[in-house]
């Protein structure tokens, strides 16, 4: 006999539309005359094993809207990546309560769990269905067109790189950006998007896809800011050398400043810093300014992807669907159908744990430090209604009267 | 006889809407049949200078709406602060080009250049009517309730803060966000919009108004994080010892970091990174992070105020109207006549040049890191419209069933 009982967890870092999908799971779970508890563990699988659950049937709809339009987890998250031994703790726990649906929303390593925990409850012979709902501004899940959370992390850079293209033009010199993404490069390219007239920024974009040679970096700038009197540039926090090092690190040593010798790359400026010192010291170019955008990017209120919501929303309720309707375990998958239309599919969980995407040579130019129109068309609809737009005066010159 | 000339300029760092009273004084200055020409001053002073002026008159006013409401000087700003030969030489050409009203759109410094060309001009027996229109997202410009430009980027910063709490919420732990502003505290201030709920961040203000002081900063957040298992911390980049030195070059000789000894405030992560490190040190949290908000809360696209748009569009309207129909030199002041309206009025340039506003002790709490409900009253006005609003669960907790 069934308990009718279901379980939802957010993992990872947060997004600005992860709460769509909760808020997806939890409405259409209720849809359903067989379930009769829907779950809610906080703080990810940490709270799974400290038993910590809120009971989201008790929660009215109204206000499950409310926060399915708010960013970042309200469930909590945590950044525990649980081994076979958590793995089974969980396993106990969810027996322990008669759940019999998981879903966990989150990018690589939350799949990867929910992976071990189904083999888990497979093998011990316990009906349990696990379904893993993507999430992640990384956009580096294998097996999806794109992943939620990636398009409004996506806007908001190029949003951000249009506005500090703008006030670079006002106030000419080089502008650093640099944004989130270890291993793929999809969310510092979107900086690309934020350009709109032949002359704007960003005029470079460095990817962790390809290697990061200083020198050739230096050229780089030095070439655009002499064309253009100005340079505006996307760097990854990823960027690495030949041999995978971060430059981070790297950078550090040879400005010998031996405390930021093994830096974290999220959540401090040390990488933005570095390239602008090296800059000033070998391009001697005076004014340049760095920014990291740091959790701006994923947390900012108010910078949502209409297109974004949606798709959240849908991964939710579509994993419930899939759950109640095809009894599989998997992991909800975005498939692109048109332009612009998407469908939902069940990809088994083999085929996405632990995989990390990287950004496809297609898009990237040839020069290594720019998009592609392919880039473009994929990305431009993910960014949804409403982008802002940068226009410019186009006033004729007026004669000098007393200089040549 | 009347040359009908007119010329416009935009100094100092660029702002959201600094481009709508460029607008306002181009559209304004149109509907007057005694003007024949709008000049546009390319980069601020040093386009007077270089005689580097474009023909406003010959711009479609369809475009500069549609540049009013792009962000950033879009003719071009400069941080030249021009002395009394400056002056003189911004008068010559003034002069050489028949100009008759000269409008400039700043801050303190772009003040103070206004009032020593409109003295050039008056003891030249010349009859040049000088306007400053007010800019700064300093909100530090004496006789203003507040300056165009605060507005959008308070609001900037408060969603920011907003967005930032939810993160630190859903994974726990320290976030420090730095804030422009170096003399006045406004901005960083702002911060405190982005609070909802009693326990949310940011739950610490430091402020350039007040005293920094290392020991007691980190007891502050030895006592929210013991409170609320988190804490983020709002922290302006001009906080100061009792001596007046920067906060930014102390720490870094604590921390023995030579290369950071002399630090500039803005473009960099040093500050941010130094209390993330002190924090780390001293009070044994693991998860501390730093953001810096640097340029994306100044030139940010797509994060605005209405209240802010509509009162620069009138600030650059007035100065024109106070010129043709007043024919007095000054600066154009936002004056408060209620709960929220506002009026216009024309200062002597005297009364607001070079001169600096910081926060108001009434907005300050005693405790010194927090604002009163009076800078509340005072700012949430000027937001404007549809700020985004966060929501929470509050489903109930569930029955252990393993552990007690």
């Amino acid at each position: 006999m069934s308990s009718g009982r279901i379980l939802v967890a957010q993992g990872g870092g947060p997004t600005a539309v992860i709460n769509q999908s909760l808020a997806g799971v939890a409405l259409e779970a209720r849809r359903f005359r067989d379930v009769t508890r829907v779950y809610g563990a906080r703080y990810g699988v940490r709270g799974i094993i400290n038993e910590d659950f809120v009971d989201l049937t008790q929660e009215t709809s109204q206000n499950l809207e409310l926060v399915a339009a708010t960013p970042s987890s309200a469930l909590g998250s945590t950044r525990d990546k649980p081994d076979a031994a958590y793995c089974q703790e969980i396993y106990h726990v969810l027996r322990a309560h008669q759940i019999e649906h998981f879903f966990y929303i989150g990018g690589n390593d939350s799949s990867d769990t929910v992976r071990i925990v189904s083999e888990q409850a497979r093998q011990a012979g316990y009906p349990l269905r696990c379904i893993h709902i993507p999430k992640t501004i990384d956009n580096d899940l294998v097996g999806n067109d794109h992943t939620p959370g990636f398009p409004s992390a996506a806007r908001f850079v190029a949003q951000a790189f249009a506005g500090a293209n703008l006030d670079n033009a006002a106030l000419p010199g080089v502008y650093v950006g640099v944004v989130m993404g270890r291993h793929a490069g999809f969310l510092t390219a979107a900086a690309a998007l934020g350009k709109k007239f032949p002359d704007d920024g960003p005029h470079l974009i460095y990817l962790p896809e390809r290697t990061f040679v200083l020198d050739q970096f230096l050229a780089d700038v030095k070439a655009v800011h002499a064309r253009y009197g100005r340079c505006v540039v996307a760097v990854s926090e990823g960027i690495h050398d030949a041999a995978g090092t971060p430059i981070a690190s790297l950078l550090a040593k040879e400005v010998e400043r031996d405390a930021h010798g093994n830096v974290q790359l999220s959540g401090n400026g040390a990488l933005a810093d570095l390239l602008c010192e090296a800059i000033k010291a070998k391009l001697g170019i005076k004014r340049v300014r760095g920014d990291t955008f740091g959790y701006l990017q994923r947390s900012f209120i108010g910078c949502v992807s209409d297109v974004d919501q949606r798709e959240a929303r849908e991964v939710g309720e579509k994993a419930v669907q899939f759950a109640m309707w095809g009894g599989r375990c998997g992991s909800v998958a975005i498939k692109r159908t048109g332009f612009y239309s998407v469908d939902y599919e069940l990809l088994e969980l083999d085929a996405v744990a632990g995989k990390t995407r990287v950004m496809e040579d297609e898009f990237i130019s040839a020069s290594g430090t720019d998009v592609t129109d392919a880039f473009r068309l994929y990305l431009r609809p993910l960014l949804g209604a409403g982008m802002p737009d940068a226009f410019r005066l186009r006033a004729a010159p007026v004669a000098k009267v007393l200089k040549r």
